[in-house]
């Protein structure tokens, strides 16, 4: 599915000849999230095959190893030989790629290619419809390598859709008491039972330790700033097309911290996955054949949607 | 000096008798503070006696040990038995009144009150001129309980007015390369050797580990932003009337952390003082007795002004 002009099209294989060090992958799965949501609708300028959520077989490889590994892919392709890259934070690389978001194409066609450092083996246990979320499942596990969440602390997660339900899940393992706001009742739902659902009408005067934003909304740093305690900290996991910010002022007079959280380990996903520990295969709410990926992008911005997937095998008449 | 209706004027002794568990103090030298400027431009809707640097001489104390102590003061006045309060945080006391600035007159008239709670003697060894920095020294002191500086940190402060001043002066203790920028080159002469000066138009492309903001203008957390390296971390200090913020887009992308700041602890700042790593009389550019605050309040909001003191035994014909 390729994105021109702001307009997304589907093409069978967009794929150009894998280059050094890469290798092509055949998609198993993918996953639509707001992100592409957000490239449809002219964040960062994106050009090219969407997708960076997915899970795939290798098919050519540098290395034989990798020929027949089931695989998912870190999205950020570093150059690996700067100084951000040799200081350790090589997610930050100035020269990176970012895997259906800059500079390179996704996954949201049947081959697509990356490069062999960015691959990870998914384990024999866990099924595609789980791996298909490890990206996204990273993204909710960087926020532990971020900042420090204690047992006793209140967590509030603004916005329960594809992300924020995966935060809220991983939140909870540090036994800190995690509550999900939303104003839609049915994503609530969707909760486990340790997550506790609250009606964004029934926020007001509640304060949090920490606020997590998965609102994908302009309003959601405003809404964490209103929840936060004075002395608390809101992760910030939006990014919209144009975003605006509120009067910082509560920031400094409270002292509240703002961390910006991106993506995060594969590995530390990938182990979750493993042992169990979050199980994301109930946010499974459509499932598209990868021709009909246009119309899959339209059904995941609507509101009855959580994670719609594109599935290359399925016939479209079983759509 | 209060503050009715946007307007300040002179009043020479407007402090309430002293309430329970408070002193009367009488003042020795007062520091007018961009904060200040900000309340009589409508900053918290404050009306009151305006005035929160200071040092004095207790007259009056429930504790008679205090009596004709020189002291300095913090200016939140916690309820010292609420949850936040006894949780350790309480300069973030929902009930607190904030002196000269939220419910609670301030230092510049002849006397003013205070509760003996928020006291701290000056050692012998630390003048007047040096004590009335002592409030926003602490502020600057606070940075370091907030976030690590590494010796091998670049750190930027953006603003070199009263508070970038003193924070740039505090950072440099940690060792970390500090510079500090400002498109004024007399402020910028009047930094230690220590601290590198950087002049605004120079600033293009450079990325610095550390950005603290203490511009005291609505550009700052805008070119916080783009002056911090990924991953690195912004202290904004800046409280402006009708404050603004920057796109929060790139504080995810690049996983930014934006550390509100505001009161720090008075006995690291006196530490600091007495053992001389900090010597901030050199900030003093005017002095004017207190009859004519309004005069010294103009004067510290132009240019070449930094510290400007109020002290009530100069006589006006010394102005």
């Amino acid at each position: 599915m390729i994105l021109e002009d702001g307009r997304p099209r589907f093409e069978p294989n967009y794929a150009d000849p894998a280059a050094d060090g890469e290798c092509v992958i055949r998609l198993s799965l993918g996953g639509i999230c707001a992100t592409d949501l957000e490239l449809v609708a002219g964040y960062m300028d994106y050009r090219g095959v969407l997708g960076h959520e997915w899970v795939g077989v290798v098919e050519t490889s540098p290395d034989p190893e990798w020929i027949g590994q089931r695989v998912v892919g870190d999205i950020n392709c570093p150059c690996l030989v700067c100084p951000t890259c040799l200081d350790g934070r090589s997610n930050h690389c100035p020269n990176r790629t970012v895997f259906g978001i800059l500079g390179r194409d996704g996954a949201f066609s049947d081959r697509f290619r990356l490069p062999v450092h960015c691959l990870h083996r998914v384990p024999d246990e866990v099924a595609d419809e789980a791996a298909v979320f490890v990206e996204p499942l990273a993204a909710a596990c960087r926020i532990l390598q971020q900042i420090q969440v204690q047992p006793s602390d209140r967590v509030l997660v603004l916005g329960v859709g594809r992300l924020g339900q995966l935060c809220a899940r991983v939140l909870a393992l540090t036994g800190a008491q995690v509550f999900a706001c939303s104003r839609n009742p049915a994503r609530l739902g969707m909760l486990p039972s340790e997550i506790t659902p609250v009606n964004t009408q029934d926020l007001a005067g509640a304060r949090f330790d920490i606020v997590v934003d998965c609102t994908g909304s302009h309003a959601g740093l405003e809404q964490a700033t209103a929840a936060v305690r004075p002395g608390g900290t809101i992760v910030l996991k939006t990014t919209v097309h144009g975003g605006i910010a509120p009067n910082p002022n509560p920031w400094v007079v409270d002292e509240i911290t703002v961390v910006g959280s991106r993506c995060g380990p594969f590995p530390e996903a990938l182990a979750c996955l493993r042992e169990g520990m979050v199980d994301p295969t109930a946010l499974i709410t459509g499932r598209f054949p990868i021709e009909e990926g246009v119309t899959a992008l339209k059904a995941a911005a609507e509101r009855e949607h959580v994670k719609v997937l594109l599935d290359p095998v399925l016939e479209s008449s079983d759509a």
